[in-house]
């Protein structure tokens, strides 16, 4: 059997990868090996949050399904920081597991193109550095122009529960022994990393009264661009969750036990997410917090079990008991399935191209945790760009490769190819320079046409898109072509809306950027607006607020482009540089790239290291000028 | 952690055991090794059929989940044999097994008393002969008072698919490779037994308008006694199957692949069902045969996949697509899922008392597939009675043992612990002697009593039982008492409703009796039963037109118990009894029985040697008289 594009793995890259890859017409393949573990959230029971929600908002732009998915199957959603700059927004949902799971194995199953085979791949075929293929457990092979790996935890998988160590691919599922020593022989560098996941509880031994409820936002919002607004908050069901927290007892428990946890130990080598720490990790890193949140979240929506969120652990199974029993409104609980770690192999990201392509190896794309990332967004970012590479290049078209000013996608990916990781990489708003430009009420704005361009968004959703950004771009040019003159009526008019008067021209932009100014104050400002539905007006207003500062970090963008094109001076004398790592120093030296633009894309040169050289370039150039 | 009950396995005997041990007011635990697994259909996805309709009834009057649950997730309902006698008719569901799935899960986790924990049990705990409790793959020790095995096909599970052969549970999920060493390491005789499945295809590649059609049942009829009739049939929505047909290519592919097939080289050694063989066994048993049936069922409500029942093989995947291909309308069909074949361990059922309690370990129950049986509804009967059997030994009350004149469910825990089974055991009518008491229909009136008994029937379903049982009475007794002179009124009445005149006297009874005489007849007939419901008609004219039949059968279980109790000479030659078996002949000689009772409790014994002996001792004893 030959086709266009096989992608092995059917979690949340997977998903992404075989649809876009199906959907932009190649004969696609996934393989997975259990049908009822596609989509399977193997962790929380929740999509987005801060950065992650712009992945998803992002991808969803593209024409990923995610989006889709978190709307179809959500049980609560909550734009997070709602009360910060829009920037840093981010929504979040919480799903129900089941209908997640079936959601997307019968969104892949009723795509065109697109077929799923049970099997487990246990190694790349391929001629000298090409991949031609993939071999499974069955002694079937199946042929393909390219292939794309998404296998999650999988490569020898080994879960810790305690002493115990068991080979598995996940909870209860089988690992894949042997496609990671394909990857090796190919050249490719393979690593060790650690995640890890928390207890569940049976939610009839949760006293839920002692609790703080955290319900949903009054007026949820889709996740889609394509799903209505409207008809969504109207009919959405949600459920609430429940906040929680550890206290001295909890703690002087899991101190008592630190020589029982794998952590410690040394039966786990592979290294965890820095930013998703286990509670042991976390009781031993911030030894002076008297407790932590933890957050009781519904796995379904019949919630007949519960997911104890931040409460990761791969602690002994009595010591999870009596930490869970150590909990307000948990001392009778019962755990249903122990917290876990798991350890896996990934791939040195910095093996990959932008396109997820790897380097050493021609036509293999990579995506998700075996690049190194953590969570469901990251993965699922990443599979949609690797299947609309891997489309792309069957075609001989230019691979998508997005700008970090362009998406949080963009940073993720230059990031992963650029740096490496020794760690899960997870995604933050802190890591994008340009997030102002990054909100993610803009994502299909900024990526729909790219979307459209690959055929994974339609000609009718591109037109909708494009009609939100006109009328955007209509309240934004009436506002910046107002201006007022301090008169009578006006002073009177401000007093009216309760804002301070003004001395001398304003303009519309500069009232509706005050802090103070409401949606309510700019309808009034200008009921030219108010014909756009409320949704777009919000727009208008935060892209007004934003205004000087977007145009400030535009200008950066511009010079930085403009520097990137810079030319390193024939013998520059990279050692003489302050503030560079030896680690980069060496590969300056090595490389020795002509431009800033060929030293940036040296993995491993940080865009502050450019900064710094760039600095000393132009000192350099004016000692020789002067 | 110290339980009253412990069950191991959540398929369809632990779902049955653990809710009936739970709802019996017993602390009780059923260890399962991933939650998302529990009530699974592994085979075909569809509950009931000839026989196996009557168990499910049964297990539901007596309190049991099955009904219920194939209520809910049914997607399709046939009433099979329709056309042929009340008594061997059979209800059938196609269910959603998604649905199944999350439903039965749900039940499980909001039962009080009821704790799920997914771990793998690796063993028993014991002391001497006595069961204590359980240890699991994390090193946790579980007690408890009982510890019912519901394992299926997990003990030391082999999957085969063509040369592949795979230690599994089942397709996807780990085999507990340790816990039958227990039962061997307990003196009890573990066997092997076989079974397998069919392959599933993708559902948008299948041409389903070539195929005949088979919708559900324009009045669907539940499966619960307890799930109201009219709203059910109102509101249910179903989906219909396909029918297609094998044909010689396909019959040409199998034979000409014969050499590859586990079943035939000797891969395979444990005995498969003969009653439900594979494609390549009947093709091979049945040579003249040149077409056989498939039905092409969904196996979700979105129809995504579907199951192609009939074609259960472990051949090689290319073969199983050629298999697949060479079926009319299925010619460009995906396989989603490849069949496959399972070899497992199990236990000689003879090693059980009535009860499923093992008879050289105490407190040990074992229910379902470890005792040689196949089907979900075999496995969920047995399941309920052991839950409810552990838990009365605990109360230290009798066990129920259901007679085989009482309910299919005797019949089948009466053959497997006196027969014994060498293959995977399935219920049949015809194995049922006293088939004509036994109809679906009154199910709960035979054994509602024993459910209500348990406290597993609530009063108010009870009194519903009741209440039908009085209705149907209460008709009956109008019957009985109705006798007819053939006065011209008369037999201008008769005439009037296109009957037979008659000649005699002629009782109701006799005249409902008549084949021709329909439902509509009896109301004209006897005005008075209009008062009932049209399902509560229709019971009582079924009982009226088998009452004759029903007497001769009670008279014979009469004359049966009567001579059950009859001596057995001391000294009595069993040699010399023409038509027993040698095995038999040894055994009765090795425990000489005192009563033609004791003789049928021997093991292997079966009705037909003790209807035999009956007649040799009349023999001797006119001789001995005589």
């Amino acid at each position: 059997m030959e086709y266009d594009i096989i992608v092995v793995g059917g979690g949340h890259a997977g998903i992404e990868a075989s649809l876009a890859a199906a959907r932009m017409g190649k004969k696609t393949l996934l393989v997975s090996m259990l049908a009822e573990q596609v989509g399977a959230t193997s962790c929380n029971p929740a999509v987005g949050g801060l950065a992650k929600g712009h992945l998803v908002r992002e991808l969803d732009a593209l024409g990923g399904e995610m989006g889709l998915l978190t709307d179809e199957a959500g049980i609560q959603y909550r734009i997070l920081n709602a009360a910060k700059g829009p920037a840093v927004r981010g929504s979040r949902a919480q799903i129900d597991m089941d209908k997640y799971r079936i959601a997307a194995r019968n969104v892949i199953l009723n795509t065109p193109n697109l077929d799923l085979l049970q099997e487990t791949v246990e190694g790349l075929l391929y001629e000298e550095q090409t991949v031609t293929g993939v071999r499974t457990n069955l002694l079937n092979e199946y042929r393909a122009k390219r292939v794309i790996l998404t296998t999650g935890t999988f490569l020898k998988g080994v879960v810790h529960i305690g002493e115990v160590k068991q080979t598995a691919g996940r909870f209860g599922e089988f690992s894949a022994e042997n496609l990671s020593d394909s990857l090796r022989a190919l050249g490719l560098k393979v690593g060790r990393l650690k995640t890890g996941t928390c207890p569940r509880v049976d939610s009839k031994t949760i006293d839920f009264s002692v609790m703080e409820q955290q319900p949903g936002d009054e007026l949820p919002s889709p996740f889609s661009f394509r799903t209505d607004r409207e008809t969504f908050a109207e009919t959405k069901q949600q459920l609430p969750c429940y906040i929680a927290y550890t206290n001295e007892d909890t703690h002087g428990i899991i101190e008592g036990n630190f020589h029982r946890a794998p952590l410690f130990t040394g039966q786990i080598e592979g290294i965890g997410p820095r930013y998703c720490p286990s509670i042991e990790d976390k009781i031993n890193r911030f030894r002076d917090k008297d407790r932590h949140h933890l957050f009781i979240e519904p796995q379904t929506e019949e919630n007949t079990e519960c997911y104890i969120n931040g409460m990761s652990t791969s602690l002994p199974p009595d010591v999870q008991q009596a930490m869970v029993h150590s909990v307000r409104g948990m001392e009778n609980a019962k755990i249903v399935r122990y917290g876990y770690a798991i350890e896996y192999d990934y791939v040195d990201p910095t093996e990959l191209k932008h396109s997820l392509e790897t380097k050493k190896v021609h036509h293999l794309f990579l995506a998700g945790q075996i690049n190194g990332t953590t969570g469901y967004e990251e993965a699922a970012a990443q599979g949609l760009m690797a299947g609309i590479n891997a489309a792309l290049s069957l075609d001989g078209r230019e691979p998508l490769v997005l700008g970090r000013d362009e998406a949080y996608i963009g940073v993720l990916i230059d990031d992963l190819v650029t740096k490496g990781t020794k760690e899960p990489y997870r995604m933050f708003t802190s890591r994008a320079e340009y997030r102002l430009l990054l909100r993610e009420e803009t994502a299909d704005i900024r990526l729909g046409k790219y979307g459209h361009d690959a055929g994974l968004i339609d000609d009718a959703t591109f037109e909708k898109f494009e009609a939100k950004r006109l009328q955007i771009e209509e309240g934004a040019a009436l506002i910046n072509a107002t201006e007022y003159t301090p008169n009578k009526e006006f002073l009177a008019f401000l007093e009216s809306i309760g804002e301070e008067r003004v001395t001398d021209k304003i303009s519309a932009q500069q009232l509706i950027a005050r802090k103070s100014f409401t949606r309510e104050k700019m309808l009034k400002l200008l009921p030219e607006l108010s014909k756009y539905d409320p949704y777009i007006q919000e727009q208008i207003m935060i892209d007004a607020k934003y205004a000087r500062y977007v145009e400030k970090q535009l200008d950066e963008i511009e010079k930085m482009k403009k520097n990137i094109s810079i030319k390193i001076p024939e013998g520059f004398d990279f050692a003489s540089v302050k503030g560079l790592s030896n680690e980069i120093v060496e590969k300056l030296k090595t490389f020795n790239p002509p431009t800033l633009q060929a030293a940036s894309q040296i993995s491993g040169v940080t865009p502050a290291a450019i900064e710094i050289l760039h600095i000393y370039i132009k000192m350099a150039q004016k000692k020789a000028a002067g």
